[in-house]
């Protein structure tokens, strides 16, 4: 047994603790408190076990579950980027690729390259995976949305067309998933939750 | 599709969103808050990621990693029995079985099945998957003690005999993990964070 790649193990572990702290601006489905990172990667991991036979190309489930639970870790460093911060995206890229170097080389060799793996294979969206992964990383702030009256959505004054916008790509995972977003979206609007224009 | 069905699996992870509201006895590692069941469920499914290597037997890593998503969704009725608890420890089982049967009823019948399963296949250890599972949920907590110079331990009064006896199951799981906790135990009684008798 090889201690020194045991420590840097439980380092890297230790390290991640921190996405605990990352904060979200979903809110959790009582209203009272906004989410952080670590409890929606958990959300969106469970998510693999219950919703994979809605993906149009059967995905893996071990390789959607591994893309997910890493996919935040960049957070730790570059924060979370509201996804209709257009402000904020535009060196997002740039921001979390830094992160991405500096978090994931706390492991052996080997797995930082796993995890870096994983990590580009997902924001690349170009496997049936990484393309369900983030078709289930968008649907669940839209759940969290519909199921507080829209309290995210109204915060930041985000319109129809944005969430539209935003969201289509479920659809490249997830035909299924997409048809039912559509309905909720549009339901969101007769209820007054998210504005039209 | 059956739209009854989806909507049955999105009731299910609406409910579940509660478990980020059950507060475990852990610090995060800035010593700042406790942590919830849902932030611990993903810190020990990355933990499977990362530390597999170490399992005596080596598991399939995706059920592992299910085990664990699923393990503390029991809590959001039964709460969190804190492991040093020896009250709150003699009616956990039946408090636990009690929320079993209402929370995976939730969701469909075979994936109510499906997760009932894998949290009675977790609770009885007898497979190499669950041991090495039930190691990762106890190293956790273990390694949040020791960085935060035992902050929980101390809140609660447990010493050292409490902590050998009620982690000792890691060892059936990883001889290595068990080894390497052995020392930090050691060295957490020799630094004053843990008290001897």
């Amino acid at each position: 047994m090889n201690i020194e790649r045991l420590k840097r193990q439980i380092r890297f572990l230790i390290e991640i603790d921190a996405l605990k702290t990352i904060f979200r601006q979903s809110y959790h489905l009582d209203g009272l408190k906004k989410e952080n990172a670590a409890e929606h990667c958990w959300h969106v991991a469970i998510m693999v076990l219950v919703l994979s036979e809605y993906a149009d190309e059967a995905p893996d489930p071990l390789a959607v579950l591994k893309m997910l639970l890493v996919h935040d870790l960049v957070e730790i460093d570059a924060g979370d980027t509201f996804c209709y911060d257009e402000a904020g995206r535009t060196d997002q890229a740039e921001r979390e690729a830094r992160a991405a170097e500096r978090i994931f080389a706390l492991l052996p060799e080997d797995q930082a390259a796993e995890f870096h793996g994983l990590w580009r294979t997902y924001e690349a969206r170009r496997t049936p995976e990484a393309r369900f992964a983030a078709a289930l990383d968008r649907l669940m702030p839209l759940l969290h949305n519909y199921y507080t009256q829209g309290k995210s959505w109204q915060e930041h004054g985000v319109m129809l067309d944005q969430v539209l916008d935003r969201n289509r790509h479920i659809g490249d995972g997830s035909r299924t998933l997409w048809d039912f977003v559509r309905a909720l979206i549009d339901d969101a609007v007769a209820k007054g939750y998210l504005a039209q224009a």
